[in-house]
């Protein structure tokens, strides 16, 4: 795009602590731009709902937990059709660009922007192009974040995240018959989130064949009291068998200072090492038949790839169809440099950035239903503590509780 | 219960507009009963997030497209554990009553009550009863929607309803494999929903191979100009062949007219034609044949009972857990005459009533997607404009986006 | 083609009462063709096995269960591509006709044609035609048995059998939860077969949740002792709720009987009583609410199409790619006249015609697995008796036996 | 079991060759044992087929492709209830002991075992044991061979393999999908086969989307002229992607050279690349980064405990009930040391031994369908060809064309 992005925050604020943070407009840049009335208002399909239009005022409510006479917080642009379009369709020249490896729903978002663009706004050249080239023309800019691991702050999940967390469900399965099936049989499945936990969590909260659940989030360590390896006995004392979910982000010092001691040199070696899956499941193992002479027979199932290209499932069928359509109406209506996605189930336009907190509650549930220990200590608690964020509510909430 | 339930409203009003349609508690009609702190602050899983405990004021907005000045507007009690409960453990009686037909993850909604009273609040005496009997005792009564059909006001959705559009897709695809294979083929699948589309729409939107939905809120004629027939007949010249979903809803006033006139007095006869399904593709093949002299292949599909009978996948499972935990903390707390579920993605307590507003923009999504015409005449449309709730958001607008 | 089909059956007979029904072949009725080397044998994919063309002499056996001094009986030649062909690839035009529904596997061999074509014998000319034309040409023609009923006289199989079978177990799983979940539960499966319960039998067989399983072959009547009506009373009051799966063209006669006697004149009406599931779903329901006052809850699924339109599954599809193959080798070899299909396990060219008796062992083991009763009186036995084929082994069994 | 089971192979011989490999009878060791009425004669479900008993004098023919005057050769006891059996109900103790690891199928043949004992002998009492107590009793012993890699000689099929196949077609398509979306992409699947190929070959003949299958009977070396890697570069050179399908016996003598000359001692290095697939991963993975500077994108997907842990699907639950009713059947006549199997499609009793001469046919097609090259050099065929049996029909050819 011709004109600067580093420019700062549209903040726009209102009565009782109402804050509007807001996405930039082709009009900030170009300000005489002339418009067109949207082609929907002729679309026999949208006719028929004569409110269909989001009202130019319209924002969506990031806060949505609030006291009595708590401020208002924290809105969004609502996504949706504007009235007035800034480009006219047999002009447009809209282009794709997706970026990282493979998430169930890719497809539909791509097929629904060129579908949408087609039928809904008479737009006929849609390109796909590896690297978008920056010229000084008017050119809107939409994001639709991607990423199957959910690790989005403000929205409420990312697309293919429902589909990888049923997918996911066919892996703890086989790893919960498998270790039933024999003495101390201990099945491990490792699961994708490289920096957060969110498909290991709702997997096993969706599964109740789960032992132990470990994420990023949540640090632990292997051995002595309260530690991995203690609980992993219990377990096999009690039950005879147990299912440990580990999401790929996890251990990652605990991984690094094993491989720094281990003079493992060997490039080759090192690399399926690098693996947290393989790795824990090779700790777990030295363990039980060194140390403790405790027979044990570990299955590692690692699903990554066959969750990663199966067809989105009809709930994310639909939701990839909403922004795929919410980014259409945004670029159309002039918006740019936002990012697409529901806040508290309502689709918004939000600025480029961002960082979130820690899940709490939904990780409470889940320690409740594995029974497994926190494997923290209690300095670790007081820390988190002093850095959760002091209001009524903070923002990744709404993502725990929105399955 | 002992104590009526026939109590007003009970609202409470803040600043800027700020209404809070609270449910009752048990100290609305014993006001003296003592409370005990929450087992749950002993538990190892809660204790490690020590802002577990919702805040006594905390409030869930129903209003979550917002205008800068406009008043905030109602608001739900949040759902969640309290510091203080108003049960001892040991003396509590737990009864759960399921209402209706099956659904799925029904059997997860009263597995988790049981587990989570058991691990949670260390309730052990739990009974399942066919009709709950009144004694004037001290006891919560809290509601968990069963509905596939999404049809509950307020709430974002209802349990199952994912699960039903997944497996719906399994119908419409066969409907479309078996059109697309002869000439002239129409699959014609009858999905559930007695008075709303919802299942419906959102099986068509996740499919995409669906010519033509037809639901209960928006009405629809066979013969003559903009109707379904002509409709029909255009698709079938344009493409060869067809798929329509029908809602079970649809249609009741045509069918019963059609039934008073045709004189099938034959109970059987009539019992088989009262099925929306089975009547529109009698209707089409009827028209097809001896009006049109048009040679149609028509294949009807009813998978209603095989949609019903099927587990709750991953989101409906995660779901569930969440809605029987949510309303054993609301009724351990106290809380009495409320139905749980999730307000804009954030679980709430809500007072016993309620009635919704016609769906508009997904519809318009689906119309668009599927390109079938509205079968409104100008009339309809006033008429339903008329009727619109006047302020800046439905409630049922946050349902139909939270896919 | 320009030759007569109706020549009388080719016997040849060998030692020990050896019989070969043999296939007609293109020298029948042009006995000076020029035959070429097979293309095969410079493809490198099929020289590393040098054994890979079938000996000229090989015939499969018909009979399989024998006795040490037994007559060797009937034969059939055996398939595979043979070391002369008499067609040259470039001069041959392949034409594939399709006739009948829709059945699993149905788009694997026609792909297996071409391709199998195309990268066997270089032939690239494949033409897809609604109606064959007869002129006086050198042409093969090669039959592949489409009916997913399986019922085809002497070959262990029809393709889509097995995925039907599969498919249909959802059904049956439906009706069972459906059943299960209330008082007096009946669940109704209607499954195809026309004329035989094959794949009502081995969804019986694989599901496990049925208690009764209605066939063709074996006749049954509703009311009095040994009736089905007593029998379904009796299950209920066991178990509180029963499973029937029913094969469509079960008792026609008695469904005509009813018919005639009911004056139901109305065409629509008629029409959907036809349909034997319907019929019987209303018949158990009539009886028990007028005669019986006993309350039952009927639930009728009829998975039809969603069993059909489903693609083939692993077995079904490496079974059509046999089946595509061994009639291209055939036809290509200047076999005519020919259907091409397993005969105890073994790929074989069974000549035009055939007629085949009743299950027997398979359906005992079925009786023994649903606990039903026979529903058959002594003097159906004692006829059935007398029309068994005398000889060591009937032609069906085999069939039956190959899971 | 009191007595040597070392005896003699039984054989009988007759008229044309033919040859009975009969099974150990109690009476060979007690000849004056009493008799018993079948209690199936009394059975319901089973005196409605009068034929249902198998003739004493039943055999199945192991040469199914036969010539006109070939000898009749190798038979086996037909499978099936008979007339007397040597147990009495009430006496009988029945033990089941199960060997090896999971295998789709094994609880169904359990469960047939229990339920078939019960419901057709009336035997109630039935023991699981982890080793058979040997006392001087009257024991008879019968085997259900299990092996979900298909490796049991003269058997058609072992019971889970279809199973195992479907579910590999799920991995088969991963690695598809992933390949497909990326330059350069290459796909591989580990699949089961210690000492076969089975899985691996018809798993790849149903997918269609695997370009090279490497199994343990076909050799095949990685570097220059015909190697795998040379194979590998033409085929992304000419598709861009690929999908390769590797047995778990693959190439054991390549992987130990490579293993000796690697100086990997360090024993958990060592371990993971035992695994032929990590292996193999790894070393194309070297090849092209060091040797070509070809950028390539491998993935590599186990679905090994997937695959196991899956319950058996139609066809493999009414393969295992007719297995284990075979077995009781047996067992209960007074057969002993014998497994029990489909051969040519038929079940049949046969004495414990055998080894299997390697496939062709079937190898053939998938190299076929592949389009791999062979990777054999001509002294591999002379040797093969010089093993190979000379028969009219090796006994492995049977079970190839058994889909």
């Amino acid at each position: 795009m011709g004109f600067s992005m580093n420019s700062k925050p549209k903040i726009v604020t209102g009565d009782a602590g109402y804050v509007l943070e807001d996405v930039p407009h082709l009009t900030d840049y170009l300000p005489d731009l002339p418009t067109y009335p949207n082609p929907l208002q002729d679309n026999p399909s949208y006719s028929v709902v004569k409110q269909y239009f989001v009202n130019v005022d319209d924002t969506v409510a990031k806060q949505i937990v609030v006291h009595k006479n708590s401020p208002r917080g924290t809105h969004f642009r609502r996504a949706g059709p504007r009235q007035k379009v800034y480009f006219e369709s047999d002009e447009v020249h809209a282009c794709i660009v997706t970026c990282g490896s493979l998430c169930p729903g890719l497809n539909t978002v791509i097929r629904e922007i060129v579908c949408g663009l087609y039928y809904m706004y008479d737009v006929h050249r849609v390109l796909g192009i590896e690297e978008i080239r920056r010229r000084g023309l008017k050119v809107a800019v939409a994001g639709i974040p991607k990423t199957i691991d959910n690790d989005i702050p403000v929205i409420d999940k990312s697309f293919g995240f429902d589909t990888a967390v049923e997918e996911a469900q066919r892996a703890i399965n086989a790893a919960h018959v498998e270790a039933e099936s024999i003495e101390n049989g201990i099945g491990v499945v490792k699961l994708m989130g490289r920096h957060n936990g969110y498909i290991a969590m709702y997997a096993t909260l969706a599964s109740r064949d789960v032992d132990c659940c470990l994420i990023p989030e949540s640090p632990f360590y292997l051995e002595g009291p309260g530690g991995l390896f203690e609980y992993i006995e219990k377990r096999l004392k009690e039950n005879g068998h147990m299912v440990i979910v580990v999401a790929e982000g996890v251990g990652q010092e605990i991984l690094s200072e094993s491989m720094r001691t281990a003079h493992q040199q060997d490039a080759s070696g090192n690399k399926f090492l690098q693996d947290v899956g393989l790795w824990l499941a090779q700790k777990i193992k030295e363990h039980f038949s060194k140390k403790q002479k405790m027979t044990i027979n570990l299955k590692y199932i690692d699903p990554t790839y066959m969750i990663r290209a199966v067809p989105g499932n009809a709930s994310d069928n639909v939701y990839c169809t909403l922004l795929a359509h919410s980014a259409i109406h945004g670029a159309m209506a002039g918006y740019t440099g936002f990012t697409v996605g529901p806040v508290n189930g309502r689709h918004a336009y939000i600025p480029f950035h961002n960082k979130v907190v820690i899940t709490d509650r939904m990780w409470a549930r889940l320690l409740s239903s594995t029974n497994q220990p926190s494997f923290l200590n209690p300095k670790d608690i007081l820390r988190d503590e002093e850095t959760q964020i002091q209001g009524v509510d903070g923002g990744s909430h709404a993502r725990c509780e929105n399955g």
